[in-house]
């Protein structure tokens, strides 16, 4: 009992099961998830209101601790903590408080004492939002924007979100995750949605040597032949291929890997006939994607951007508390 | 008719002839120019009031997407569109999205999912504003804040306003620019706004290596000779000199460039007798100006700055479109 | 009369003895620090709110002009502003302006003609926000956020605030300052500060060749041995060690400087019975202070850091006038 309270699936519940932190979308019910994607759907309406605010998280901080650079993702949050009417401080810790050789510790004990009431953390190391999540005050909420290989959970989420909103229910679709699974912490958030979402099947291609052994026991289905992969799913999710970390070591050459593992038009027209293409961004076009995918009918590579803002908001919201179903425009 | 509505000048006002865009002087009527400096007027109050601030744009946001960097010109932008009460993005591309791969394409077409309400655009490359403002959706606004040796309207747009406020009619005035004309998307945009607006005479002064070929074209007399070139002169508009790219080759020397350019007191005193100096800064102090002259009694350079602010929030304002008259102080 | 008039600690007070500026704590009266302290009390239970803002500063515009990088001091001045509802702009001008070959002069008047109400700036060069200072406008306050070796008066108001909370009376209180004293702006302010407010006793503390000749000049007794230094002190207030700057020449080596400067609970055993322990961060752990003691029950260092917005935001609002006694929330 007391060793689950540790583990990182219920450090974000409290004990009436509210959300306190979103670390994770592994331990998650249908039902919240349910929600947090109902709520995001009120918000992107606000995004196209000529006043896009809404003051529920007015007089509220938002801190982006930033440990690994990511103009993009850091970007989506600030946008979303600016239309709730929170303010927003950017803290980029690589090229600051550390050349003063200030420990990770005392940056976050910092941080903390200065009472800013919501901390959103990207970090090159697995379990760095789970670390912050258990040594903040009680009042202060914690979001991971990305850690290591570990998860990042507010990426499936607007995954799940424009899924929904282009295909209807998980119970009737088939997905097919493709890429570098073994080092995607994409990849891995998007596992655990679509499962408590219930999805009708979930694959995911690679390479064997992209592919982490006993993968299937995250209720998945491995696959090294795309061909084969693709066949009759509904949701083609590509990963983006981080090739200056593996060339020549985990796949042979990016030609060969375009060969047996790039999405082309050819490709997409074996899955089912309304198959619609993900990707997180930033892409490697001609790598694992080609642009006449990328930029085509079928992809919904630019609805994930936009929907990440209203998905963003949602979660603040819901982490802030009871008033956040209070939607209407600040006077 | 079709060629014609894909030229620069023509992208920015939509059918009704309202302003779309703010990418070049070129082709805007005397109506608006004088429209957007009267608009300033109104906001110079503004920034002398107690609480600087308007709900011109309460819930908009202004995204800065330098490519390259410019802090004074990014400040400025950012002050406008704060005190006109909108959200600010500040983002510098070249440090960060594009160090993962990213394609320029990409990065637009993220920013603009990510639906912000208007771009302001510095980047190296002429046209590159242009590029996006054809890219963006109906109700998105992008104003260039310079691009290659193309175009920086705001700073002609700044620039008249200080020539107005300090001199009166252009149609009274006797204009000379001076420096590197050639490489000047300053003086560009500043001679487009002074023949738009009636300058009585627009004349050009440097050496041969710097002033364009057929720059009569444009309306302007040229001079190499500097003495000649100031006589009777009402209001001396010197530009910065981007020593480091040409030295050697398209001048002699910093030394000779000073003797035969460089405005002293004395030179100054060859102008009209109440002539004022103008420069958009940075300044190389002992190679175009000297500092007596910077700082004297004839110097509008601090003014321009000053300036700067509401002659960008005007042109914010009417890009927001037509209830940009209300300069009601927020409740 | 009028040299004195242009002494730092005079431009800080206008005629009327109001505060102008806060350059230095040098010179300002024991009423006017105390006023300072008991308006922070009143801020720090805005930090407790549910809505932690106060429209002070509402439409202001507080400029923070870091020469020097520190994350941690720019945070607090930012958060601190945001809080008084003001607009904030960050300006780090070492990676900026100063590429462009721009001079300090005309950096610092380009910001004065943006029209900010406040400069906060953090600077090398001892005597920089006085240099500031006397060149904004009159309605424009300078807040110095440290300059060289000279002062860093908003961390020594932080620090009074954080011993008059924990410890009472300064009349009662012994405090011994260790470290470099000698290359220390924090240590100057502190002793200036602790005298003005009638410190029973101050001490410092560290090797010769870091003590200032002629200190007793400042009313303090100068120690070479921490452990007699330490007896019956109240207060200890640790300073950080610029080791990359002194080891082989200012201390014998780092392991050396531990043995006869390190802060340890033995060290700490020494002192008085209820003594407390305080540093401004960051901290060196290992070499001026030990872990045990940093996150010890006597350390006051993270309430230091949560005071530290409550003190700056009571700066903030006392330089803005009159009205600074509202402490009402926003509607």
């Amino acid at each position: 009992e007391i060793a689950m309270s540790l583990t990182p699936h219920h450090l974000q519940l409290n004990q009436q099961g509210q959300l306190r932190h979103f670390l994770t979308i592994e331990g998650l019910s249908r039902e919240l998830l349910t929600e947090l994607l109902d709520t995001a759907d009120s918000f992107l309406e606000v995004g196209e209101r000529a006043v896009k605010k809404v003051p529920l998280l007015r007089g509220k901080t938002v801190c982006n601790v930033f440990f690994e650079n990511s103009t993009r993702t850091r970007t989506t949050f600030e946008l979303a903590a600016k239309r709730l009417s929170a303010d927003v401080l950017n803290l980029n810790i690589s090229t600051s408080s550390t050349s003063k050789g200030e420990t990770l510790f005392d940056t976050l004990q910092n941080l903390e004492a200065m009472a800013a009431d919501m901390f959103v953390v990207r970090h090159g190391d697995s379990g760095a939002a789970h670390f912050i999540a258990e040594r903040v005050c009680p009042d202060v909420a914690v979001i991971n924007a990305g850690d290591g290989n570990h998860a990042h959970p507010t990426q499936a989420m607007l995954d799940m979100f424009t899924i929904r909103q282009h295909k209807g229910a998980f119970e009737q679709l088939r997905f097919a995750i493709v890429g570098d699974i073994l080092h995607s912490r994409v990849a891995r958030s998007q596992i655990h949605a679509l499962n408590i979402l219930g999805a009708r099947e979930i694959r995911v291609i690679g390479p064997k040597t992209l592919l982490p052994t006993e993968i299937e026991r995250l209720g998945v289905t491995a696959f090294t032949n795309m061909d084969e992969g693709l066949r009759d799913i509904d949701v083609i999710m590509m990963l983006r291929l981080q090739l200056e970390r593996m060339e020549g070591q985990l796949i042979p050459s990016s030609q060969e890997y375009f060969r047996l593992y790039g999405l082309t038009s050819e490709r997409v027209a074996r899955a089912a006939p309304d198959a619609v293409v993900m990707h997180p961004g930033p892409m490697n076009r001609g790598l694992e994607i080609t642009s006449s995918v990328a930029d085509g009918e079928r992809s919904l590579i630019l609805p994930q951007v936009t929907n990440g803002i209203a998905v963003r908001m949602s979660i603040m919201a819901k982490l802030m508390g009871p008033q956040s179903q209070n939607l209407e425009s600040e006077p």
